[in-house]
């Protein structure tokens, strides 16, 4: 089987992601290449490092350059999925990297985003409990959020065990800034970045933060709440979440906690539970799939803390994607996508 | 006046630093430099930057190389600085910039440096409640480690006001890798901190948490609790200390609590509290003794937010000590340090 | 005496970086701080690590503004001075960050530029022979670009000394993109230069080439040339500029090199030749005014190597403007100015 | 056709490099990984990247546990890889990541290594003119230094089309610290590196001079000579490398020279010419074995100035040997390896 994809927002780091690990997948033809204000132009000039494709022209992001396709991906501003999915018809696999189709509740994508709710797909998250059911055959997929996936990873067994009730969480997530994409603003330029750090979206205002409660939902809590502050650090990729929450119950030790965590983790393709000691580093799963977790009761603080550790770009948003695409398409979950990251 | 100082551990970062800020230090003339393992050698094969030492010879580390200063600043090894103050004379004034007497209860002490409780000294930050009075005049100081005055000076004022108890309070830093000194480990090497993020010391073990602990206790907790992570983060100066803490009371909303900082802080020469909407980052106080800090509440969360940025080298060591001496010796907090940082 | 001084692009990078200075200069009062798009903001908006003008109000970039001061700054885009300039009476110090009047040859403008002359002022690069005499006492002056500054100290003592000829000499420069300014343009985001090296205005093209040959000729050069290549590298400041030049006379050893680099600089303030076989570094001028320099001879390859390392905001902007203005005022050259950078 | 092989050095950047590229390579079988300290250890506690080798155990670098292998990598400190090869028996392809059997000279290699000559091997660079029939079933090979190729790859096509005599060449290359391995020394530190770009073996005195001379003289140079100046930049992979070498004749344009380029990598599977006016960025080929190469001529500088950005790891040592042993293996060139870096 090969199946045809074209990828809408090709010039910018998300859509470069997904050009990058389609080259490598074995049973993906690359269609159509498309922007929004650079068609016309060499796809070389924007994504250098995507050498078999230097010569390809961008095409316009619209129905019809897109048409034709099994699966489309959209790597577009928050806002502009919808209209572009809604003309692509109904067996076209549409995989939507951006935040419109993520929120099931339409009263918190007015409060966080502003602007009428576009509606809810199936999400991208396969290993939340009972979710890779509802990803196989689907025709519309909404890729979680890079903050949601990391800290959603970094938790879920401690929700899903009753370690915790995933009430009084708080994520602090070391990013870099590749997340925000090729946008122009002064927060991102490089000598802003080189040599420092910075917390933004502190207080419960960045729009990952009811994903976060959402996905705890999903994992078994009730009525979660969540301290979210990402902190931009000096490196391109990679997010190093660190979560922590209260114990359950007092009697909680480290043993049994990563105890839960090993069990839960021990069929994931791209979830690894590094052995006991061992703590995450962003730069040992940079350009992979994979998510390294690592897990610790703080008795006397009485908290569980878990730290986890993904590449931004690619489990945090392409490799996701693409690892959702492979269960709409019934291929092997792995297809195309790898767990080992390049270091140092 | 001028007065004479000498600086023990002159080759390590701490040693640099002081000699970088002493330099400046317009009551200061800076006699021996010393240092374990490199007595003899140049100081500037050490410290190329310190142009104005370069031609010094390094000496050792002994009380007779020490004796007749004002001022010895100790830079070393923690375990090594009690022997070394004994043979220093009582009227000389003695700044450890190492751990040994930080800690008032000799039993958090043993359980978190694993040896026998050297003493106490006066505790080397001024903006702790009645401190100043404590070091005036004093003739030993502990200076404070980098985190403790970090995530002390993010929460203060929260704490004296009543915002928050400090029971459950979650601090997680990112830092640059200078804070561990000039020491040989793998995981210091370039090549595996660029472009890498990695949480370290979780779970309650690191040795700043029972310091940040007592320290809340200064500020007016009572029976505080901390889940304090520190995060390794690709810049060679820097901590960024996000410090959340659930309010006294559900009521209580951001412009309350950043009311009540501004009182706190009014007068304080160091510690700058941003504009609201405004927040730290560390690249604008690198090289400066300014600590900057911000303050929102998350009512969704229930928690008050704050987040404080300083030069783990400066405020957080040398700067931090240099202050304190000055009170020691009666002089103005502020001579020869700085608000103005490095940037960009 | 007290010399009120003005600075004009207040909220970029060189303008930054001269507050910073000027803060710390003890005959300076800071009088008006101006900006073309931002009047009316706190410069704390823009500058957060210059804590004692953060309540500073950006006035704007007219001859109303500036008028009054004893000592302008222009740190404006090119093209922009001139104008300026014109309005600010002949005893207004009017010190010039941009290029504008640094080329003597209006033939040389007119090609690297591509728009008519301005004229050109005194250079303001004291270390060149017979420099001083023109600046004291000057009422307009021109700092040197970045490269230049750093090429020119590299070779200055070669080129007087008869070791090279300056014909095919060989520059590459590892710099941070701080030197670009505050410019949103997508090779300087921080996704692109952090973990990256990439070379820019490569075959003679850029426009501190025609400005290092005239530089190469004030040293004594006849005829010279020069193959100049940048290189951005993640760092946010600092310019490591290796130089390499053909030996007049193949006999010339390391010694006699090294010989003539010491006599040449023994009594230069800001420039510092380091001990045999140690080489410069970037993070050890950080913040300040020195140059770092060594020099060897490759007798298999038949060249002079020598590297020098400055901050390019400092010493190669904000840094050698202040040492000028210090000279044209009659002030002690090194006056508010330091050899000590911030390292590590 | 499946192949057996070991990886001595596996604990080391060079060997998780091969390790990592083996993993995805088809045709291979990853037999013993072995390291010299730290045999009976989990590799993943060395190399927590390689997710699916975590749990491998570490076994000692000697005869017995390199046997049976069709094969055997050796990633080793210099000097070490003799003894190992001569047991390794003579039909076991042999590939040596160290320098020991680079250079053909006995008298270069007493001079650079200052020890006996311990023979010369085939040279594990392709694109030299007739290395690859050298190479087709080759049983013994020397993999290139990642400076050598980076500079080789930059000037062959000059030098082949007589653009160029390689009398003196002039090279500058910018390189991340992993070059170096995971040594402790204490300019390897983060703390050093980070902020800061530093030159190193200036004047001809690098390892890597004369095996640049070499490969000049195998691409068709008569008594070459270069001046060689390595930068060490914040960077943890990646190589960018200025060239700058006198016109053989001064009508040589920038089109005569890019057309030359054009032609002589036409069919390379792995080095790259960009279209004109693109430069070179070490982001654009991490992780993969492609070479980046640009190329103009400075006709004021009356010289040819190539550039290319490799990374050291993948094209300059372990992409580099896994490209060689496939051709001596009969394997088609680019099995297992890519020409799509992991960017931004």
């Amino acid at each position: 089987m090969t199946v045809k994809v074209a990828v809408a927002g090709a010039t910018g780091y998300a859509g470069g992601e997904l050009l990058r690990l389609l080259l490598g997948h074995p049973q993906v033809e690359i269609g159509a290449v498309t922007a929004g204000g650079s068609a016309g132009s060499r796809l070389g000039d924007h994504q250098p490092h995507l050498v078999p494709l230097a010569e390809r022209t961008v095409g316009s992001t619209d129905a019809e350059t897109l048409a034709g396709h099994d699966v489309v991906f959209l790597a577009l501003p928050h806002g502009t999925s919808a209209p572009i999915a809604e003309q692509l018809g109904p067996d076209t696999v549409v995989i939507d990297c951006g935040a419109d189709f993520r929120l099931t509740d339409p009263e918190d994508w007015r409060r966080f985003y502003g602007s009428e709710h576009a509606g809810s797909w199936p999400y991208g998250l396969p290993e939340l409990p009972g979710q890779r059911d509802k990803l196989a055959g689907a025709k519309r997929i909404a890729v979680p959020g890079c903050y949601p996936t990391t800290g959603t990873l970094a938790l879920l067994p401690a929700i899903a065990a009753g370690l915790i009730t995933a009430q009084d969480v708080v994520i602090v997530a070391a990013s870099g800034p590749s997340g925000a994409g090729r946008s122009l603003k002064p927060h991102l330029l490089g000598s802003e970045l080189i040599g420092s750090a910075s917390a933004y979206g502190v207080g419960g205002g960045h729009r990952h933060t009811p994903e976060l409660l959402q996905n705890f939902t999903a994992c078994g809590a009730t009525d979660p709440s969540v301290s979210f502050t990402p902190v931009l650090v000096p490196m391109s990729r990679g997010i190093l979440a660190t979560c922590t929450a209260p114990l359950a119950d007092s009697k909680i030790n480290s043993e049994q906690a990563y105890a839960s965590y090993a069990e839960a983790y021990a069929d994931e393709p791209f979830v690894h539970l590094l052995p006991e000691g061992q703590w995450p580093q962003t730069q040992a799963v940079l350009g992979s799939n994979a998510a390294h977790v690592q897990v610790t009761v703080d008795q006397a603080a009485g908290r569980l803390v878990a730290v986890a550790a993904i590449d931004n770009l690619t489990k945090g948003t392409a490799g996701g994607a693409i690892q959702s695409m492979n269960l709409a398409l019934g291929l092997p979950e792995s297809t195309g996508l790898s767990t080992v990251g390049v270091a140092p």
